[in-house]
C-alpha cells in the first residue's frame, strides 16, 4: 500500500465547491433531499449536480460526469446505488478531487461482498490521494460553511460543539435536539462504515480545531482501539470529550454488527479505557447533550459542594438526593449565611441547604439569595430551581383568554411586561454572577430569556428539565475538573 | 379522642359549593391566584369569597365570615395567615362544613409551635366531624368537577390517573407535564403536612374510585408505614401504583424534614416495603409520568420478549442495549419471519431483531413490518422507532419558507396532505394492532396524530422521547404483569 495521504479536513468542512453525484429532481430520492438540504441550509459555495439523464436539477445545470465540471471540485458527495459508486469515485479521481463523502449504503454493513467493494473503493481513493467519509454515512454539517450536507433535514443551532457519530441517525438526532438542550454545533460527521477515515481521525482534527470547544462521539466499535484512545488522551487534557457507546449488550452488539459492521467488543473494557483516557461516559443521548451544554457555557466547579436554591420544598429534597447520589455534597449553612438570608426571606424559610424560599414570588429576593449563596466560600456550584417569574406568568395568559373583565387589561399588560423584563434581568444577572464568582449556576425548569442588547455577560445559559439532570451534570463538570487538576491543568 | 369521622371524598372532589376564605382582589396574593384558578378552570358550582374587608372579590359578593354564606358549603378552602386559621376553622364548623383544604403554611414544617397549632386545628376539626387536607397544601384538582383549586395555574389534561403528593410543587409539576407525556388526570391532592388526612387515606379512595385507573404517589415520609403498605397492597393487585420517594439520602432527608416535617426513614427499607406491596418504584419524576402514560393506554406484555422496529441502525443498537439492561429479551428472528419481511424490505435490511428497515421511507412498508412483528408468537411487545413520515415532513416546511420555486406549491401541498393523512392512519392502525394482538406498541420519537372521527380504536397512544425510556417502560409493564400473575390475577 502506498503512503496514506493526510486528510485535508478543510476541504470537508469549508469546501469552495461541491459536486453532488446522484443529484435528483425526484423528491422521493436521497439525491434530491441532500441537494435541498444543501441549498436551503444557506451554503454559499458552488454546487454542481452530476446526473446522467437530466439537463438541470432543482434549477442548477447538471453534468453527466464529475470530471466535466468546469471548475475545481473541493468536495464530492456520492448518493447513487452501490454498484456505480466505484465508477463515480474514479471520475472524481480523474477530476482531481481529494475529499469525498459516500452516502451510499450496501457495503461492509451487509456482508462480505459489500466489504470487498468497500475495500477496493478505499484503496482506489487512497492511492490517488483522495480520502473518503463513509460509505454508508448520512453526511456532514459545518457551521463555518453553512453546509448541511445531510440526508435528514436538520438545521443545527450553531456553536462550539463538534460531533462524530458511527450512527448517522443518532448523530443527526443529536444535532436536531441541540436547540432544545441549548447545544450549538460547529461540526458534525456521520462516519458511516469508516472504510477509510475513522472516528479517531475526526477526533484528532476536532482536538486542534479552534472552533471546537467540546467534543461528542457516538461509538459502536473501534477497529484500532489503541489509536483511538491515544488520540483521545491527547485531547482530553484541554477539551472535554463525551462518549456514548452503542452495543453494550449481546443484543445491542448483534444489532451493531448488522448495521455498521462494527465489532462492539466487551463493554467493561471500553468503559475502563474511555475513562482512563479522560473521556466522560454518558449513559443516554440526553445526558450527552446536557453535559455538552454545560461544558460549553459554564465555568468548572472547583470542588464538589453544591448550594441549592428552590421555591418548592419537594424539589429541594429531590435535588439534594440527586446531588448526594452523584457524590456531591450539600453542606449545611453556617450562621453568617443564615443571618444574611434571614434579612431577605420570610421568617419561616428553611434555614438550611437547600435554601427553600417558601413560595416567595419576588424576583429581587431570588437574586439576592442567589448572590448570597454563590458568593459563600463553602459552595462550588449552585443549582437553582427558582429562577422563573413564579405562578403569575402562567395565570396571565389564562386570564387573557378566559377571564375577560376580571382584571383590567392595562394591569395585565403591565404585569406581563414586568415578567418579561424580570426574566431578561435574571438571565443577565445569573451570567454576571457566574463570571464574578467563577462558579456555575445550573438553572432548572426556567424560562429565562437573553435580554435584548447591551449585555456584557454574553454567556449562553443552558437550563435543565429536572433537578436530577442538573445534579448529574454538576457531577460530571466536577469529575472533569478533578481529571484536569490531576494532570496539573487546574 | 372521639371516633374519627370517615372522610367524605365526594365533598372534596365533587363539591356543589365552595367557600374561599382569604379570597382577594390583589393578584399578588395567593387568595387571588387560587380564586382565579378556580374561576378560570371551569368550575360550575357556586364559589363564595370570604373576606372581611371587601364587598366583592373578583366580581363575586364577599362574606365577612364563612357562616354568613346563605347556602350549604360542601368544601372550604382556607388561604389566610396561620394565626387566623383556627378561627376560620371554627367558623367553618359553625357553618357545618365537613371538608376543608388548608392552603396556609407555617405549621408543623416550621417547628414545634407550628406543630402544636396543627395538632389543635386537627383535633378541633375532627371532633366536629370535619376533615382537613393539609395544612401547607397547594390544593387539589378534580376532572369530574372541573375544579382546579390550586396555587399554581395548572390546567391538567383529563384522564384516568390520580395522584397524591407530599410535595405540592412536585405534584403540580407532574400535573403540568401530563400533556407532554400523554398522561391525563382524574384527581390530584397535594397532601401537605398531613395533619389530618394522610397519603394512605387518599390512596384507599383512589383504589375504589371507578374514575381512577392508575395511581401515582410522591412520598417523603410516612407516619404510619404499616397502614400505608396495607392500604397499598389491597390496591396493587387491581390497579398499578407508581411511587417516587423523596429524601433518599441524608441531605434529601434533612431537606424533607424542614419542608413537610416528614421523617424520611431508611430508603432501603422503604424500597423493599414498596416493592413487596407491589408498588412500582420510579427513580425520576419523568419515569413516573412515562409509566403512567403506558399503564393508562397499553395492554400488559405477557412475557419479556421485545421486537424492535427501526429505520436507523444506531437507534436499534441503543434500544436493544436498553432492553437487555432492563432484563428484557430481544429474540433473534426465525426463518419464516425473515422470509415474510424479505417480501417487504430491500434486500439489504438487517435480517435480524432489531428489524432495521434501512432508511426506507414508505409508511405502508412500515405498517406491514409492524404487523409481521407484533403478530409473531415470539414477541410480547414491540418498540417502534420508525412510525413517522420520515425526513420528508421536516424538509417540507423548509422548502416552503426558503425554497421558493424549487418545487411547485401544489406538489408541496400534496405531499404535506399525504404526510398528515399517513400519520393519522398509522396512529389508528397501531391502536388497532394493539387491540387485535393484545400486545403493547411503544412508539419512540413519533409525531403520530389521532385521526379525525370514525375510529373504532380509541386508545390514546403515548409516545416516548427516547428508546431507553420506552425500554424501561416496557420492563415495568412486564414487571407489573408478573406481579399480577403471581397473585393469580393474569
Amino acid at each position: 500500500m502506498s503512503i496514506l495521504p493526510p486528510p485535508d479536513f478543510n476541504l470537508l468542512f469549508n469546501p469552495g465547491s461541491i459536486a453532488l453525484i446522484g443529484a435528483s429532481n425526484n423528491i422521493g430520492k436521497w439525491g434530491a433531499i441532500v441537494f435541498l438540504n444543501i441549498l436551503l441550509g444557506g451554503y454559499q459555495g458552488r454546487v454542481y449536480p452530476v446526473n446522467q439523464k437530466e439537463e438541470t436539477v432543482l434549477g442548477h445545470k447538471a453534468y453527466p460526469k464529475a470530471y466535466q465540471i468546469p471548475d475545481l471540485v473541493d468536495l464530492a458527495i456520492i448518493a447513487i446505488p452501490a454498484q456505480w459508486v466505484m465508477e463515480a469515485v474514479q471520475d472524481c479521481i480523474r477530476k482531481g478531487v481529494h475529499m469525498a463523502i459516500v452516502i451510499t449504503s450496501d457495503f461492509s454493513e451487509t456482508g462480505e461482498q459489500g466489504a470487498l467493494l468497500e475495500k477496493e473503493l478505499t484503496e482506489a481513493a487512497r492511492s490517488s490521494g483522495m480520502r473518503l467519509v463513509g460509505p454508508n454515512t448520512m453526511g456532514i454539517f459545518s457551521a463555518s460553511a453553512n453546509l448541511t450536507a445531510l440526508m435528514p433535514p436538520v438545521r443545527p443551532k450553531r456553536g462550539q460543539v463538534s460531533l462524530v457519530s458511527q450512527s448517522g441517525n443518532i448523530g443527526t438526532q443529536i444535532l436536531g435536539w441541540g436547540e432544545k438542550f441549548g447545544v450549538g454545533f460547529s461540526k458534525y460527521v456521520s462516519s458511516g462504515n469508516e472504510g477509510d477515515l475513522r472516528s479517531e481521525d475526526y477526533l484528532s482534527f476536532f482536538g486542534k480545531d479552534p472552533e471546537t470547544k467540546v467534543i461528542l462521539t457516538y461509538i459502536e466499535g473501534l477497529d484500532d482501539g489503541r489509536k483511538f484512545f491515544e488520540s483521545a488522551r491527547k485531547i482530553t487534557h484541554s477539551k472535554p470529550i463525551i462518549v456514548f457507546k452503542g452495543g453494550k449488550t449481546p443484543a445491542g452488539a448483534r444489532a451493531a454488527k448488522s448495521h455498521s459492521g462494527a465489532m462492539a467488543g466487551v463493554v467493561e473494557l471500553y468503559e475502563a479505557a474511555f475513562k482512563q483516557a479522560g473521556l466522560l461516559w454518558a449513559s443516554t443521548i440526553e445526558e450527552m447533550l446536557e453535559w455538552a451544554a454545560a461544558f460549553s457555557s459554564f465555568p468548572l466547579p472547583r470542588g464538589n459542594r453544591v448550594g441549592i436554591l428552590t421555591r418548592g420544598g419537594g424539589w429541594g429534597v429531590i435535588t439534594a438526593d440527586a446531588c448526594m447520589q452523584m457524590g456531591l455534597e450539600v453542606p449545611p449553612l453556617d450562621d453568617t449565611l443564615i443571618q444574611a438570608l434571614d434579612k431577605i426571606l420570610p421568617s419561616y424559610w428553611s434555614k438550611g441547604n437547600p435554601v427553600d424560599m417558601v413560595a416567595s414570588i419576588s424576583m429581587d429576593d431570588y437574586l439576592s439569595c442567589l448572590e448570597e449563596l454563590i458568593s459563600w466560600e463553602k459552595v462550588d456550584a449552585v443549582i437553582s430551581l427558582s429562577g422563573d417569574a413564579g405562578p403569575l406568568s402562567g395565570i396571565l395568559s389564562d386570564v387573557r383568554k378566559k377571564g375577560e373583565g376580571l382584571i383590567p387589561a392595562e394591569k395585565l399588560d403591565h404585569i406581563a411586561g414586568q415578567i418579561s423584563t424580570v426574566r431578561a434581568q435574571i438571565y443577565q444577572r445569573v451570567c454576571e454572577l457566574m463570571e464574578i464568582y467563577n462558579k456555575p449556576v445550573l438553572s432548572v425548569g426556567s424560562n429565562l430569556v437573553r435580554g435584548k442588547g447591551g449585555t456584557q455577560a454574553d454567556i449562553s445559559l443552558p437550563q435543565f428539565r429536572t433537578p436530577e439532570r442538573a445534579a448529574k451534570t454538576a457531577g460530571r463538570l466536577y469529575q472533569y475538573y478533578r481529571y484536569r487538576r490531576a494532570l496539573g491543568r487546574e
